[in-house]
């Protein structure tokens, strides 16, 4: 819930400064990648020194950095690469908004990578860095989305060997836009749970349950908002290190954003309205409650006060008018007719009400 | 419910790639339609290959699929017509929202048919390629309702003979965009009836039906809004396919849409308030049955207590103040008097106050 | 409710097709005004003829349909004014939505005339050709409302007759934004009597009367939000058609419809607010009702406890534990006193917390 | 309540007549003053003559119109200083919407001045005209609210004295601003009332008390977002009437604006969450009732059915098992042992569910 | 609450008037801070005159003033440094919204710093000029914010002594903005705890403790969604007060007010949603502690009517209809049992309701 824990550096913090987090140390991987339309090779635990001398080479370079990265293997790989401050102050500090930058020769965005932790949705936090010749991205947490990504640069004769860079940034922008499907229909099923459980018996939890879906919702929300922005932009800005024909992918890619963004808000507007009608039904059963309540009610008291003056113990001795019914040889028949009579009655006109 | 299902490929995915729907499977069958000012032929059960030498002959060309289109058709057609792969991609994999995109010689538009299936709007996806002198035209379900084009197209002399491709693409967008008219008038139908039994008697179910109706309020929105921008942007974009006299169709066209979307709008309004109106009277009748309740406690508590004293057993010999009423004569009647008093008095008291 | 019944031709419907409405034949008149700074000639039940001749003069011409104009005379007229096929749709078909459009030689607007019908607020369409030198209007129900127009027209000397027929047109479209003021303020009305009901009593129909009200206020902004689009075109637009000194008369048009607007924002607002005081005034009363209920219970449930108590037949003589109460000269008058002070204690206990 | 009321002429009057207002009538009373940097005349019961010749001077006027102008003197004033008959109009319907218009050689424009009359807030209607050396002010209503100017005026050197004409019109329009502040900070105080009310008890008029506060909030809102406008157009509209020394004083006042804009909007949030807390602590008052009542019936109710057992009258001598207890010499100590036992443990359970 | 008090001139004071506020007076403590490359010094508690021949010096200069200023000193300073008289109004005037000025050679900034006090949040407004070389800056309360900035300007070497004074103003704006981070941070933990509260237990008080994050959200709301405007018309507007290569650190902060407000929305979203959930378990409850009600009473009224029956004292002897069961022998072991069935199939029917 709390979306800005240790998210921030302490206020006045000179800009730019690299700030370990404290909290989270996840084990950190490095995998280079070097390719071209021709070769193309893979060092899946490479060093940072080998990242740096990769950039000599005339062949496209990828660095994939997992885990959480330190301010050490920063500095160094912001100095071979000309890296910006800012930019690599941001890749330290997760839970940055998604949003592009151009600093000098590169480009440089954040996207998010969404996953289920603990049955809610958090974000991890993807740091993408797009020179002439190489892409370095930075990826927190989240599992190990960009395999389909590695098959087709294995892959000879594919557009991922043959286009640039740019194609590869493009490429991996997408999985990551493409990764909120499945969470999107993880939620559509949710949906349809708690449609079915409201509409049949109003169960108690499924508050709960509602304000849970608009919880991830709204985590979904934040981040790709700003991530169809990120699109958008580099889209349509005359960048040049996106060529013209990456920019027709780039467009799918913003529809693709763009139905995200659709189909959660559909999602919020359904779980609006189930809500409602949720509160509607609390309301109809406790309708229902108060009416046996009152019906039995309605039909004992009553009754049991015609018994309560048949209870009494007048002197039948004192006078003629001192409860002479309890001598009658037939009264207490003629009781039980009325109390039945009474209680049909009373039944009778809260059928006719419509209560039961 | 689940808006997203089926409707993304595996994030990673190759853009472009061709991967059929395993879920649905709907019989394949192509019309075929050359026509000219002067002469018209219609193929009712065409082949691909047809198609593709329609494509040689000077007159227009319509190609209607209706049905699964399997890839290796599209693969055929799509060479033939130089159709863009990123446009077959979008034809094949269904739910897409309504656009309209220019690749090459070519304006492909997505436009959604919805229709009912099992009490509920849903919506198949139309596919329209329009080129210079053909329109490729894909629908995937919702029932024959270009019956009226080809009537129109068989009358000789007709506007549509004599117009080129672009007035016949308008044409069936302008059938796309009427064909939510009977479902908005049905939706109508709804909210009268709902709005009838809510004031009437505000009956158990109208909740579910208020949200029902939401939900399908929502799930045409959805479409006709991007559907709107489709529209405008064939209206006003400059593109030489679509010629200056079918722009003013397309204006006419445009009208229709923001008159749906308005419609949307205050059915929209209305289910709203309707539901406000609707949680009012299940408050009210809450208030009715507790007040029942009441009346009958308040009538009766005091009584039975009354009748309770004089049930006691206190031993009249023990003393003068020990129960001497009991063996007053006319203590009884007196009583019966006091008690219909009180009776009386309570009702009076909650008469006045409004209760009944 | 259904605010889409019978407005649209069936889907596929060739464009400019003129159709009849089955449903609704209001009976036809048409009115001739031939007028010019120096001479005014009406003609109260013209026939189409008069007016396609009326053309020829050098003067100008207002024609005025009221009710229900058939395809036939449609069309007459269409040829003698060339009026487009679209615009002759639109005439034919009601309901429209409030627009301007430019068609060759002449402006084409269509405003809507509310009024009320069976207590519901609903609107005419009015549908306005402009021409170099004439006008003609089409007006489908709703009443005389264009007679101040014609007394205005009649009176030599006046603006009216003077000016061109942009300023006959410019009138019209004032007369029909003006007519929303009595509606509003019969609105205004019967939102003082609602708030005055609600914060006295909070009646049962409120409710009701509060959801009427939004209907007819949803009713009066779906036509009130277009026409202003419609006004602020004419003011802006630099057609030549309108002269600018008709103009600064438009702007004055263009005040009154954001004021309309803005007063029926005001209203909706209250309206609002008023549901949520109705909706908490029911709440209140509920819990007096439920205060009431409780009160009495809590006082008589001990009470008949006792009553009870000392209604149980032990067997005195069993042994000395064994009811001796019974038989003690004093304990009934003790027990009354024992009762009153239960029942005083728990009436000051519930006078402390406020209860009532 | 009614917002419209009186506000507008017949539709169909011809625009520009002056036609007085019938309902309401207040004294008339004309302020002229005469001023320059070096000399200062006031006539505090000036006559529409006296003001037509004093146009003549050289020095700048100021001529302030208090309570109802009739239209006579409107006609007068408007030959004399060629006032626009559009303008005039506004000047005598009241209840318009600020706004500012240029009309030949001026600029009129309209503000409100808000007051509270019996407890709510209203707004009279501010006409200023801004000629080149004179401005004309009509204040129907409100109170004396120019005196500050005035004083201002009178004081030899002042700013107010030296500059032109367009400086005593932006004083008079950020008094007119200006003048909202105490209303909002009484608000502001309302607002603190009812949230100690509905924090501490729940009293049962906060809801109306909220809703006259949200209507108030209204009728500020409605008039402050168009004079936001009037004041932005006169900072940012190159009109040489308004001099470029003087633009910076309006930007400070369209600060007020924003900033009384801004105080409206977050008084609305705190009403709208009021009120929701008030609903809330509406339910747990209902909740706390219910509960005492369920306790004392749940307690009382199984006692009074064991006090009801042993009040039957089956004959002992019928059988050994019929009612043997009654002979049982510790039976009825033992009964009371068990009811207390009974009583105690509800009780105890209710408390380990928190309910008391 | 009152978030106007205070905060205004009476209307018609004379623009650019210093009033100093009377409630509210702080000691004041002048800080001066002469700084180079080269050389940095430091007066803690300067006074007006020091700062004003510091403006002779090459050097840049920091001027912070701390605390309720005076209208002398302010006066002092002001023609010192040409400060203008509308800002120094401001400058005096707390509770301003933040804004953005240019005067002359300066630049003028309002910012808000908010801040925890008796368990609200509330602001001071911090007043910055920015000259050529000197930025001035004033704070009425808040703390010692600005300690960091301090401890960067003493040590050599630091960006902030090479770089001009818009570096200074830059590094004060976001130290102002990133004091909003802890805030938010604290703001989260509530939203967690009421979180927490209302899914376990609805507590009484959380309607009352998510009202008061609500108005705590709207306060910062307040200030941030303006102070998001400063930054970027600071960031864009072309003044060459601010140099290009401060631009990029602007552009950073910029991306913080973002991510505040981003966080801000999504606390509202969130508190919105747990109001919800609340209102809802306050209605669950009620549907419990009612039901208890229900089910007591509709087990016992039936058993206490019987018990009724059997204590009323028809004479046995009056015929053989009048009370035979009571000289049955087993008649009342059969009654047992048949109250024990009753009793028990009450309880078997609820629980097959779900009731229990």
């Amino acid at each position: 819930m709390n979306l800005s824990r240790s998210r921030y550096h302490a206020p006045g913090t000179s800009p730019g400064a690299l700030i370990e987090r404290k909290d989270v140390k996840l084990p950190l991987r490095i995998l280079l990648f070097d390719y071209d339309s021709g070769h193309f090779e893979a060092t899946e635990q490479a060093s940072v020194e080998q990242c740096v001398t990769g950039l000599a080479s005339a062949a496209k370079t990828w660095i994939h950095i997992e885990g959480s990265v330190d301010a050490a293997t920063l500095r160094i790989l912001g100095e071979a690469f000309s890296l910006h401050a800012l930019a690599l102050e941001d890749v330290l500090s997760s839970g940055h908004r998604p949003k592009v930058d151009r600093y000098g020769e590169q480009l440089f965005a954040i996207m998010a990578l969404p996953y289920v932790e603990r049955g809610r949705i958090v974000a991890a936090q993807v740091s993408l860095f797009l020179g002439k010749n190489y892409v370095i991205s930075f990826q927190e947490a989240g599992g190990d989305i960009f395999e389909p990504i590695r098959r087709r640069l294995r892959a000879e004769g594919g557009r991922m060997r043959n286009r640039g860079s740019d194609y590869l940034f493009y490429a991996l922008i997408d999985v990551l836009i493409d990764h909120k499907f499945p969470l999107i229909e993880a939620l559509g099923d949710r949906i349809e749970d708690i449609e079915r459980a409201v509409l049949d018996k109003a169960a108690k939890s499924e508050a709960r349950k509602i304000h849970a879906l608009k919880r991830d919702l709204l985590t979904l929300r934040r981040f790709v908002w700003p991530e169809r922005e990120v699109v958008n932009r580099l889209r349509h800005d005359e960048d040049e290190l996106i060529k013209p024909e990456t920019r027709i992918f780039l467009a799918d890619c913003y529809d693709h954003t763009v139905q995200i963004m659709d189909l959660l808000e559909s999602y919020r507007d359904m779980a609006a309205s189930l809500m409602e009608v949720y509160v509607s039904s609390v309301s109809n059963r406790l309708n229902d409650v108060i009416r046996v309540l009152t019906v039995i009610s309605t039909v004992f008291m009553p009754l049991t006060f015609l018994t309560g003056v048949y209870g009494m113990n007048f002197d039948r001795g004192a006078g003629p008018f001192s409860m002479p019914e309890l001598g009658w040889p037939y009264a207490y028949v003629g009781l039980w007719v009325l109390m039945l009579a009474i209680a049909g009655g009373m039944v009778l006109w809260f059928r006719r009400r419509g209560w039961f």
